[in-house]
């Protein structure tokens, strides 16, 4: 009996180990082709990423695996394995069932039409004409809600989809959390811009050389405690993290001579997810529980860097002089208070992603919003345009003037990407919350951050977010780390907290 | 009839782009473990490469592939076939047989003695104890033996193996050629040695900033028609070229501080391997046939740019200037007269990769005769040392004092690859015939050299080599080419030509 347990697992391993292997190769096809492969060769290119993906998800499908776990799921051998070994099991059950329950032919077309869409969508945002971009969505939105209807319907339509990203995410969670955070920042986002006191941003409008601005990044990396034994930094442009393996984690940044802010944060907040997927405990090497355990913890990590910690006063006390030193001349009139204000001005805007930390949180809950019309409301294609404009003006007090930098903004609805938005939120939320605790337990926190001392902080999230991977849930992250389940009000006494100062509120 | 046909020539295209597209991946797999992957990775890596090239052995090992064949090379089917499909089913047909022949056991057991002897063959070569290595060079000759067996016999045991690297070469030609080479180099060698008029090389031992060197590889690159839209240089310890695909061919090069000349003339001869890649026609894309014909046409390529082009006195005439003023003040007291013949200094040495582009024949010829020796002559792993350093003695005058200078200085036994070598000096001959047949077709030849006018001389190449890619066999591309088939004679008069003239012999 045992020895056939064993070998079955065994079995499931390799095949794992096998899923793994081709997940890495299309990986590094990805970074290479998004970090300087030659133009000429992106079509054979795209056709070796077809031939590796059909493989992989045939190998992820496979009759073999469905019987393997069938095997692993019964009583018998579900007893003998490790906590680590079922979870393997009932993470790969989820994802199988998953991709099985959706009949190849209707993926296929799915495919093939979100390929079509991500063009249409480009051009359409480019003239800012969404009238070429909505019979697209309209079709996108068909094929989601009969994925819903396979996948099997949740508490509503929309918690189906959420679950994608964040395991265990509700409609009622989000309501509850998103409400509390609207109905506190956009009366904190009006006082802010009615202060007197808005900082001066003028200095930052200079011209910085790239090798000064990679030399900063590659210096803060190091201090962040980044492993360069098992990653790299390159250039691309639209920066991103990916690991390849716990050994190998690559992150992007993208260089502005005008603007020395963008890589600077940009590098520490890819630094953040790659400090999660190079600290990930050994035992999950080879097996799918080898990343992180949601969108939304992983954003935490991205965003308690680089907000958290990157736009912090005590940061800056500290790497101050080393970011003038790089650039002689060019920050000696300005104090570090100036310079950390400036880094922090808060401003109403159109633009999602050149928001800020307070009113980012606005543009995902109007996307949030609007993704629940669609799905649990019915709301149609044609209506996206006014919705948008209108949950704009009110929450934000701004009105786009064409749809390109209003509703077509973003590519996540063009490649089907309803769910996803939220994470964003939530990973400010975990982040507020988990610094909330480190506060407590790391009693000199700040005075480390102000010394230059990050390491301390590394290992503390290791311990408890880093290393567990997806071997524990998202929700057993933030109450073990915490001691309670997410709770909005953190971000809120953090964000009040940071504004009412920088603003004198 | 016609649509089965059709249809059985389709699957068999379908096929090849798989075995293709897994090709592609892995090729990227390996630039990017060669170019800077973060060595923690690269034991996960290694698995991924394994994943992969395991199932791309098993695709043109299949069953279903030796039946497509079967199916096209049927007197019905095989008529209908345009002469690159024919070709194409020629070619793979012989793959196949090639990989089909060895029993998957025997092959697996083999990986896994290569893999533990190019381990040992790094630790005996760094200790110069050749005892340490002489069990596994022991053991590969033993199976190298068996898969002659299983391959067929030629014309000699050792003919099988040159099939491999250069199709059609054989014993019989090689000794023909090497052998009229070897009578002309040696007194050339010592008549040299004597002479009283030895270049002046001191001002090559300067210190040359890697960013200036980059530089001024890229600019030669592109002079020689290089497309930077369809391949980039990168850096790597071992200078490589790769070609992904016909639009992304990639190559590297060292950057040494203290000698202009590694990086250099290390870009041009990656840089000739690269613009036959990038010329193949565009019909033989997808295809097995995408590729050079074989290792020593392909060094033709890589040798002619590097050292017919390269390292004659019109090109400096016309790029000294352009070095010079990137390394300002260097080269100020060096006349161009002296700079080209400092580039050119033959010296007889022990070691291969160091020698200059004559002697480098006579280090290539001591190989192929030891190589025959044991294939043909059944000489043993335990008697090399001392046939290598006689050798070295007869033909070179000098004795390696340890054999990590000697027999143990190449990787190519440890990882099985014997029949190799003869295709750099193929290389040579091949560059001089064409040169040959260049001068007298492009009359102005050397005048664009001189010009820096490179391009209409890779577009001459295009046509007759580059194009062609496998389509061709090696005999006739030179035939085709020239106009006759190899002739030594050509390498002879081009290095009396030249080092007579630079020697003043």
């Amino acid at each position: 009996m045992t020895t056939a347990y064993e070998q079955t697992l065994q079995t499931f391993k390799d095949k794992m180990k096998e899923i793994k292997s081709y997940e890495e190769a299309l990986a590094v096809l990805y970074w290479d082709m998004r970090t300087g492969a030659p133009r000429k060769g992106l079509n054979t290119r795209s056709e070796a990423i077809g031939v590796l993906s059909g493989e992989s998800f045939k190998l992820a499908t496979s009759q073999e695996l469905g019987e393997l776990l069938t095997r692993l799921e019964e009583k018998d051998a579900n007893d003998q394995l490790s906590d680590l070994d079922r979870r393997l099991v009932a993470e790969t059950r989820k994802d199988y069932d998953r991709s099985v329950k959706i009949p190849p032919k209707l993926y296929q077309e799915y495919v093939v039409l979100t390929s079509q869409s991500e063009s249409a969508w480009e051009e359409a945002k480019e003239k800012g004409n969404y009238e070429e971009f909505e019979p697209y969505l309209d079709k996108i939105i068909t094929y989601t809600n009969q994925f819903i209807d396979l996948w099997g319907v949740k508490a509503t339509r929309y918690d189906t989809l959420l679950d994608q990203y964040e395991p265990g995410m509700t409609v009622a969670e989000l309501d509850r959390v998103f409400g509390g955070l609207r109905d506190k920042l956009v009366p904190l986002a009006s006082a802010i811009a009615a202060s007197p006191h808005q900082p001066n941003t003028g200095f930052l409008r200079q011209q910085y050389p790239k090798e000064a601005q990679k030399s900063f990044s590659l210096f803060i990396l190091e201090q962040m405690g980044f492993d360069f034994q098992a990653g790299r930094l390159d250039e691309s442009v639209h920066p991103f993290a990916t690991g390849l393996n716990t050994g190998d984690v690559r992150i992007t940044t993208r260089y502005l001579t005008d603007d020395v802010t963008s890589a600077l944060f940009g590098t520490i907040h890819e630094g953040g997810h790659a400090l999660y997927e190079q600290n990930l405990m050994e035992e999950l090497t080879g097996t799918t529980l080898a990343t992180g355990t949601s969108m939304g913890i992983h954003e935490s990590q991205s965003r308690f860097w680089e907000n958290v910690i990157g736009r912090s006063r005590p940061f800056w006390e500290r790497y101050y002089g080393d970011l003038r030193s790089r650039f002689p001349g060019q920050f000696d009139e300005v104090p570090v208070e100036d310079f950390y204000r400036a880094t922090n001005v808060v401003q109403p805007s159109l633009i999602r992603i050149e928001a800020d930390e307070l009113t980012y949180n606005l543009h995902i809950i109007i996307r949030y919003e609007i993704e629940k019309l669609i799905f649990n409301e019915g709301v149609k294609a044609k209506d996206l345009p006014a919705i948008w404009n209108e949950k704009y003006r009110e929450y934000l007090g701004v009105v786009p003037s064409n749809n390109g930098d209003g509703v077509l903004q973003d590519v996540h609805w063009s490649g089907g990407a309803f769910g996803y938005f939220p994470s964003y939120s939530l990973g400010n939320m975990y982040a507020a919350q988990i610094a909330d605790t480190l506060e407590r337990e790391l009693p000199n926190f700040w005075q480390l951050v102000s010394e230059g001392n990050l390491i301390p902080i590394k290992q503390w999230l290791t311990e408890r977010v880093y290393k567990w991977g997806k071997a524990r849930t998202p929700s057993e992250i933030i109450v073990g780390t915490t001691g309670k389940p997410l709770d909005p009000s953190h971000l809120v006494t953090y964000l009040e907290r940071k504004y009412k100062d920088i603003y004198k509120l």
